[in-house]
This record gives C-alpha cells, sequence and structure tokens, in this order.
C-alpha cells in the first residue's frame, strides 16, 4: 500500500483544478473511525498508517497533523514522504484549527471532498478562516483521478444479528427510535454512522475492517424506513424481514438525491459530526434541521440485559483466548523466537478457537521496550521486534464475536524488572483499580471521573496524553460513544454515565524509548445503592485477565488495593479456570494467588 | 424592605402596558452578584432574600426561580406571598429555560428591562422560545413606576487602592490590557463588570454591601479610556491622576449614547454574561463585535506577588479573629445567651479590630442545627436561633480588607456529637483534605478536580448540591471567576486552573430538618516539580483556623490525612499565636494539638 505520491505531481494537480491548498481528513462518507481500504488514503499518499490525522497542502507546504498517540509513529514513516509533521513543528499547539487560522495565506482557494468532511469539521474551518477571505471548493475528489489502483469498494454481505445476541428486534427498535423521534418533533432522522445503523437493523457484515459493517445510509420516517445500500449486499431473507416493517432499499448513490427531495415543511435530525458536507447541503435550504447526537447512538450505549449476560459470556471467552497466549508465550519464550507481530498472530488464532469470533476488533498492538511508549504502535514488517530477553512487553488487542466486543491491555515483565518499571506499572495499576472502584451519584460525567486514574501518576509527577477510558459497542465498534472517561475537552466527557454503558479503564506511562506501561479493563456502569443523596452507580470490572504481579511494587498500594486486586484475581480464576487445561490452570493459580503485605 | 407587592396591581400595570409576561432577574445593569439596594427589587416584591432568583409572572401565575441552595429558604421565604417556587412544582428540572420553553404560552408578549438582561440571558430566552412566536419588550421597566419608597443609587466616594496593596499601578495594568486588547486585534473593550473596572482602575468604593465597589462603566480605546461615572464619586486628587492617564470622565447615564457613535470601521470586546442588552443594543449594527471573557477578569484572577504576600497576611488577621471568636464563643456559650445574630455581630466586631479592614465580604451565615441544612441560610430577626446545649454549628463569613479578601467556614459541634454528625464531619474533612493536597499537571481544569472533594462523600452514598469551589478576589468580590471547581455544568469549571489563582475548597454535608457541616478554607495555587511530563502544580491552604477535632472519628482518616491535618494545625499555631492572649494561646494549643491514631 505504501506508495508516496510524487508531491510536484500533486501541486500541479492542484494547479490544475485552480487550488491553492488541499485538505484531507482520514475518514470516509460514514466519518467513521475504520473505514475500507478504498478511503485510505492518508497512508497512500504520505506513508502515515496512524488511525487519525489531516492533510494540509500547498504549492509550497506539504503537513500531517494527528494526535498526540502517533507523533512518535508520524515522525518515523513520514521520514522522506515529503511531508512535516506539523505537530512537531508547532509543539504547544493542541487545536489543528488555530494552525489553520495561523497559516492559512488570505484569499486561499481551499478544495476539499464534501463527502468526507462532517459539516462539523467544515464550520470549525469556517470559523477558523472567517478573516482571511477565503473561498471553498467542496466539490474537490483529486484523489480519484490519481490514485490508478485504488481498491474497489467492498461488497460484504450482510447478516441477520439475531435476538439471542443484541437482546432486541429490529421492529421494538425502531418504535423506540420513532417515538423518541416525536419528542424530538421531527419527522426525518437521517443515520450515517454505520454503528447506528447496523444496530438499528440487527445487521451486521464486513465492509470494514475490525468493525462488522455494511456501508449504507438509513433515512427513518414515521411510516418508511429508506435504505440507501448495494442490493446486492441484502441477501433475500433479510430483504423479506425489510419489506415487512416497510424498510425500502435504494442504492447507495441516490442518498444526496433523495436528501434534495424532502419536504420544505418536514423537518430531520442529523447529527453534524457524521454528516457529510455533501449530505448536509443536499437538503433543501428551508427543511428544519434539528442537529443532536443520533437516537441510535443514545440508545445502543445502554446495554441491556441480554447484551449484558452475553457480554459476561464473552469476557470468559477472551479472557481464556488470553490466559492461554501468556501461558503459551511463558513457555516457548526462550525456546521460540518470538516476535511482536507473531504474538499478533497468535492472539487472533486463540481468540478464533472461541465460539462466534469474528476477528479483531482492532489492530492488535504488541509492543516490546520502546515500541510501547508510542501507545498505538502497531507492529509492521518493517519494525516488527523480537522480545529480548529483558524488557517490557505491551499487548492491547480485542476481538469481535457476535456475542460483544473486547478490548484488553496487559503489560508483562519479561526478565526481572527495574524498579522504576515496578512503580510506574504500579502507579498505573493504582489508577486502573481506583477507577474501576468509583462510586458515584446518577448524573456523573466521565470528566469528573477522569482523574480517579491519573492520581496516583500526578502525584509521581507522571502523566499520560490521551483520554482515560471510551465507550464500546456490542458486537460493533471498539470506540463507541457517546460516552467516555477523560480530562473534558471533547464531548463525550460531558456525557453523563448512565447504567448499562461499557466503558475501558486504561492508564497508562509511556517514557520515550524505554517502555510504555498500560492497563486495561472494560467496566460496565450498575446501580449501587440509592440514599436520600440520589441513585448512586459504580462499575463492574468485566474482562478478565491476571495483571503481572512481578511488576507491582506491593509497599505502593493500600490495604484497600491490595484487597481488591486479590479479589479480582479470584474472580479470574474462578470464571477462566474451568475453561483451561491442568497445565494451564495451576499456571494461572500461580498468576492470581494472593498477594499480601510484608 | 419586605413589602409585597398587591399581585392584582401588579397584573393591572402588565395589562397597561400590553405584556403577558415579565420577567425579571436578581441584578442590575452590572450584571452583579452583589448590587445597590435601589435593584433589590426582587426581595421587596416577594419576599425572597437569597442571592440570586428569576421571577416570572402572567395574568394567572406567579413564580420564582431559584438554584439549589435556596430551596428550602425560598420555599419559607414565600409562604403567602402569591408567588410559587418554580422548582419545587418541577422537582426534575434543573434549567429555567426548559420551563420557559415549557410553559411559555405562544404568541405571548413579554416584557423585560433590558438593562438589567445580560446579552447571554437573552439568547437563551430567545432559543428556550424560538418556536412559541413570542414578542419582546425589552424597555420594560414596570418597577420604577410602582416602588414610590425605592432607594436612591448610591454616591460612595472612590479611593485610590493602593499599590502597596495591590502590587501593580493602573498605568501598567492599563498597558497590559492594551497589549492583549491588539492581540485579539479590538479597538475598544466595554467593560462592564464593577470588579474588573476596580482592578483596572486601582479604585474602591462603598456603593455595594460586601463588595468595595464604584458603580461605573469604562471603555478601553488604544488612546483614551472613557469612564462613565457619577462625578462626585471621584475625589480632585484621583481626578487628577486620572487626567494624566487620558481617563476622561463622563456621566453615567450617557453609556449607551457614547456607545452609539463607535465607528462603524472598529472593533468592540464585549463580555455577553456582563453586558446588558440595552448597552449590547446600543452599539451599532455594523461595528465589529469580540465576545468573549474580560481581560481584566482574565489577568486578575493571577494573584501577582505582593497580592500573595499580602494574602497570608490577611489569612493571620482574619484567623486571629476567627480564634479569638470560637474562644469567646467556648467561654460565652452557657453563660451568655448567644444567638445567630449575636455570632454574626461579635464575627464582624473582631475583624474589625484587625487593620485595614472594611466589613464583611458577604452575609454572615451562623446556622444552628437544621439551619445549617440550608446552605445559604442567612438569620433574621424572624428567623434568629438561640445556640442551645447541643448541636452542630455552621459558621460561613469573610471578611473585606485592603490587603485582600477572606472566606472561610468552620463547623463545631456543641456539646457530644452524635456518630453520625461525626461520621458526615469527617468525610467532609476528607473531601476538604483531598481537595487542598492535589497535585495536579498545568492544563487542569477545576472539573477534574472536584470530585476529590466529593469522593469520601459519594462513598457513604453522601453528596452536596452546589460547586465545590469559587475563585476568589483581592479586596473585591468574594465570588470572582473565571476558576471555580465544580462538576461542570458552568463554563468556569473549564477554566484552566493556573499558578495564582485563589480558590475556595468548601464539601458539605446537609441533612434537611437536621444539620448542615461544611469545611471551608482557601486554597492558592502554587508551582509543584517540572517532569518530563510537565509543570505540575498544587495548593497552598492559606486560610487559617483550627478545625473542630471534637467533631472528627480518627478511624475514617487514613494515616496521611491523619498528618496532613496534623502540620495544618501546627501552621495554625504557628502563626496566629503570636497576636493572641495567653489565654487564648493555651485555648488554641489544645485545639491544634496533634491528632493520632491509636
Amino acid at each position: 500500500m505504501k506508495k508516496f505520491i510524487n508531491l510536484s505531481a500533486f501541486r500541479a494537480i492542484l494547479k490544475t483544478n485552480n487550488i491553492d491548498a488541499y485538505i484531507l481528513p482520514s475518514t470516509d462518507p460514514h466519518l467513521g473511525e475504520y473505514f475500507p481500504d478504498h478511503w485510505s488514503i492518508i497512508p497512500w499518499l504520505t506513508g502515515f498508517t496512524g488511525s487519525s490525522a489531516t492533510f494540509f497542502i500547498t504549492d509550497s507546504y506539504a503537513g500531517l497533523w494527528t494526535d498526540s498517540r502517533y507523533f512518535i509513529q508520524a515522525e518515523e514513516q513520514l521520514k522522506s514522504s515529503g511531508f512535516v509533521l506539523i505537530n512537531s513543528v508547532y509543539p504547544g499547539l493542541t487545536d489543528f484549527m488555530e494552525w489553520l487560522h495561523e497559516n492559512v495565506k488570505p484569499e486561499s482557494k481551499i478544495g476539499f471532498n464534501g463527502r468526507t468532511f462532517s459539516i462539523s469539521i467544515m464550520r470549525k474551518i469556517e470559523k477558523a478562516l472567517k478573516e482571511k477571505n477565503v473561498s471553498f471548493n467542496i466539490e474537490c475528489d483529486l484523489i480519484s483521478e490519481i490514485w490508478t489502483e485504488r481498491p474497489l469498494m467492498p461488497l460484504s454481505i450482510a447478516f441477520d444479528h439475531l435476538v439471542e445476541f443484541c437482546g432486541k428486534g429490529r421492529e421494538e427498535k425502531i418504535n423506540e427510535v420513532r417515538e423518541l423521534m416525536k419528542r424530538q418533533s421531527t419527522d426525518y432522522h437521517l443515520l450515517t454512522a454505520l454503528d447506528d445503523i447496523m444496530w438499528l437493523l440487527n445487521i451486521r457484515g464486513s465492509d470494514v475492517k475490525f468493525s462488522p459493517l455494511v456501508t449504507c445510509f438509513v433515512l427513518i420516517g414515521q411510516e418508511q424506513i429508506l435504505l440507501f445500500v448495494d442490493e446486492r449486499q441484502i441477501p433475500f431473507r433479510l430483504a423479506m424481514e425489510f419489506d415487512k416493517l416497510n424498510i425500502v432499499m435504494l442504492p447507495y448513490e441516490e442518498t444526496e438525491g433523495m436528501l434534495s427531495t424532502l419536504s420544505y415543511r418536514k423537518s430531520i435530525l442529523i447529527t453534524p459530526a457524521t454528516t457529510s458536507v455533501s449530505l448536509y447541503n443536499s437538503i433543501r435550504k428551508r427543511t428544519k434541521i434539528i442537529e443532536d447526537i443520533s437516537i441510535p447512538t443514545r440508545l445502543k450505549a445502554i446495554k441491556n440485559k441480554v447484551e449484558i449476560n452475553n457480554i459476561w459470556k464473552i469476557m470468559v471467552k477472551d479472557g481464556v483466548a488470553l490466559t492461554k497466549f501468556f501461558y503459551w508465550f511463558e513457555k516457548s519464550h526462550g525456546s521460540l523466537v518470538v516476535s511482536e507481530l507473531t504474538i499478533s498472530e497468535k492472539l487472533n488464532q486463540l481468540r478464533a478457537e472461541q465460539e462466534n469470533y469474528l476477528g479483531p476488533s482492532f489492530s492488535t498492538i504488541a509492543a516490546w521496550n520502546e515500541h510501547g511508549a508510542s501507545p498505538h504502535y502497531l507492529p509492521t514488517p518493517e519494525s516488527d521486534s523480537v522480545i529480548g530477553a529483558m524488557g517490557i512487553l505491551l499487548i492491547d488487542s480485542g476481538g469481535q464475536y457476535l456475542d460483544g466486543t473486547t478490548d484488553i491491555t496487559r503489560t508483562i515483565a519479561v526478565g526481572q524488572p527495574t524498579e522504576q518499571q515496578k512503580r510506574d506499572f504500579t502507579n498505573v495499576l493504582k489508577g486502573t483499580i481506583n477507577l474501576a472502584f468509583a462510586k458515584f451519584p446518577h448524573g456523573t460525567k466521565g470528566s469528573q471521573l477522569d482523574i480517579l486514574a491519573r492520581k496516583a501518576l500526578w502525584e509521581q509527577g507522571l502523566n499520560y496524553g490521551h483520554g482515560t477510558g471510551h465507550g464500546v459497542g456490542f458486537c460493533l465498534n471498539v470506540h463507541e460513544g457517546p460516552q467516555n472517561i477523560g480530562p473534558g475537552s471533547g464531548s463525550g466527557s460531558s456525557t453523563v454515565i448512565e447504567r448499562g454503558m461499557l466503558l475501558s479503564d486504561e492508564p497508562a506511562v509511556y517514557r520515550e524509548g524505554e517502555y510504555g506501561i498500560r492497563i486495561e479493563n472494560l467496566l460496565l456502569c450498575v446501580e449501587d445503592e440509592e440514599t436520600e443523596f440520589g441513585q448512586f452507580l459504580k462499575f463492574d470490572t468485566v474482562s478478565l485477565c491476571n495483571i503481572d504481579k512481578s511488576l507491582i511494587d506491593i509497599n505502593l498500594l493500600n490495604q484497600n488495593e491490595i484487597q481488591r486486586l486479590n479479589s479480582y484475581h479470584a474472580l479470574v480464576f474462578e470464571k477462566l479456570s474451568p475453561h483451561l487445561t491442568e497445565d494451564e490452570q495451576r499456571w494461572l493459580k500461580t498468576k492470581t494467588g494472593t498477594l499480601s503485605s510484608i
């Protein structure tokens, strides 16, 4: 895939198109995190493979903007690409819009493809450049012209996601959504995010790596649902089911056209963050547009009882795969040559032995020593490291199962860890534990809880540059809002944490050039007591896998923390051991044995 | 003052003015928290004396909206006023705008006085009523017509606030503001908040109770400053000083007129939250309006070195006054009859013995037993309670000194406290301590720290309905942003906490019908270490007064907390004892003696 474009050739195309500057984000017409290779333009253009970036080019400048997770990786991958990492040239800058504001020349003609720009980003750009008197060409798809060997759009076959997995039939979901549409006084609801649509229609597919999605749009009315999709992707039996519910299939390409025919007098609910400029502009000017988070996004964030039961089940399966992996690793390391890529392969293979497994929920991060300092490092054949005799190994992986989605990080020591490594690990562990055992009144937001995972690190002058937790989908996106746990700059952190929400808990320490340590479990929000001061909530830790005791400095843990870790380990053994061989059981017994302070 | 208006008479006036509904907030043309009695309309109309309320009246409805701090008080004071407490009729509702949205009749003609409505509130109302097709009459001052014995506007004489107190001359401040105006590309800056103007011009006055303010507006340009004020309030020597800096005085009433003459081509920086609709509308339509927090608000939130030195000095004075008070209280209670109002009186008298004292910084809250459950209870002759033999006494008070502003709450037990009272007190104390000892990286916002003060309470199923901490001015408003520490619904909680900011730390428990417990200290943000992960900050607790050990259940404190309390008490004794009599010293020695776990 890595075929750097010739920058001067690209600039010639800018000139032909009468464009001074071109902006391109790493996304697709559904504005998702994962998308078909057809839309993997930035890796093809620049060599940078991180999941989040924006590219900006003029006749004299070629830069790439990404977030702090990818700084080290981007520096490495952009070498000799002709692109500079904007962030590293302006280290104090935290907002790309600020950079645009400072650096775009007045009167510029700016081009971009309105199909892959959300209306909310477009507005931010307009605001940032308000005083520059720039003009926009929003129908500027320069890529199709030049990317001759561009991958075709995928055509995976959709399948029915059964109620035994997801707990609620599509008819019931549709009724719920329509009920809430009435409350918001909206006639139509446009769904653009693929996870929203998969959830609503109880279908899954494999158009996209890591997320079981089918590429389509949906327009919901009170009587009818229009599904814009390539008909070949919908098998006959599903099409029949859809027909019963008055779900009408139309070609994918007709979405804009259909939106432009909506009556002047009607109102439509759209989500600015996932609605492209092109779709937005196709809605007639006088149609009343209501902007809000989508109704399916809100509904599916609250897992139902069937889903919660299934989540507990997949956590056992996932934990069994991980335990088998770590057992194998400990036995094999030394006799076999194990590299980061082997680890990734082996983990996938062990998960694949579990029932209802679909594939990894994201690209496995297996990071040895200094690779771990790059929070989202992905091993490639070029970077692949062999696991040596001494060091820190960070493994962040997850699976898609028909009965849910997992995401878990464990960091282990190979050989004898240093005192600093133990201190760092233990302070990260304190964070994981303290967030997991939070008790809080209903109404609390993720931004309020974030510090629980950071406090022990801050006390040592440590910190990590990413959020603490993201929402997790159900056999859908591994990063799925609206909820999250973070310092509060994004909107997700101001979402109230509700009973039934699933969130990750992943504090970390990254020491550049040395190693990275992260411990991640998934938390399910459940009810605690109700008092005169309100309904209180807490979390159940649902991820099941032992935590490396050889990296714990027990003197840094208080009694509470020790006891919590011990009871977690007891639970891990209890749940996983029935599914392990005798050797693995013995091994896990030791790994989960009681830790006691001296 | 309490002279309820006849509701039917008021409704007749609505009719005469062709108004269906009238809205009136508790504020003045400067949109401040404290204001001259001239603007105390809501107490005069309804009897409710809380500092924050909005009143809404139609021909069939008369309601008052306030916030949770005042629910109990409002229920009590509104009895037989004809007004209902809106909040208690709609208990789930947290936003007045939502209530308006639900309850205002379509096509209503709504009247209010644009001089006492901020443009930001006006916009919220417009948004809430967008679909109702209502019309607004924004020049509707119904009150002047009917309030015959309305207090006149005050005319206190301004005085020079010396650089030995405030650390920076007015010329330097003006230059700093102009520099920042250039960076924001603004030609003019309108100052409407009185604390902003007092800070900029280094003047103080006594137009307003509790805050040393002079009523005026200021318009800053790069060459000239226009000060809209009653000239009689500016003594000759100050006027001469102003003249040297090209500060030109104009009549207060001419502010709107002058704004309407600004050139079309100029830009003006205003703060929507403190700029009235009338002032806003007087700016010509084509003048470019830049909306942001005011520059003085940002600058004065960071206390300079002289101010910080002075803050430490006044904390000694304030602590001495408080210690003398509590000593007196313990000796007198039993022999003298002590009531809530006596306490308020006595405290003011003891503070007045200290150098540079101007008066209380807010109305003293002295609350015995169930009165304390109302977070902002103010004793009145009607409610005044005599302090009995057994119970909980909460005292929240503060002083204005030329060298700073204080705000401190202590809760003490009279007689033997119950186990529940000790548990509640100790959990509140844990909150006060844990926030005070936070260490956090630069960039952290108040919303992230809030939970540190609540965590111990949440673990017991307890909570409090107000923020944890507010910013504090310097010989200015006791509540002064932009910073605060809270759950994050307001904008203040998303302000980054900077070195030099002064904030309160006041967790609490309120048990309706029983008692209230609150412990409040002021915290000054100072630098901690700088590591590869950034600059870290921490707080110094600057308030100095012992904490009632008889209310502490030591089994609920960990070693860290005990040690922190002990070192705080050692500091209190060290700083205050030189200024006490021998008897008082002996008393304080016992009160601050080391607490040790068994």
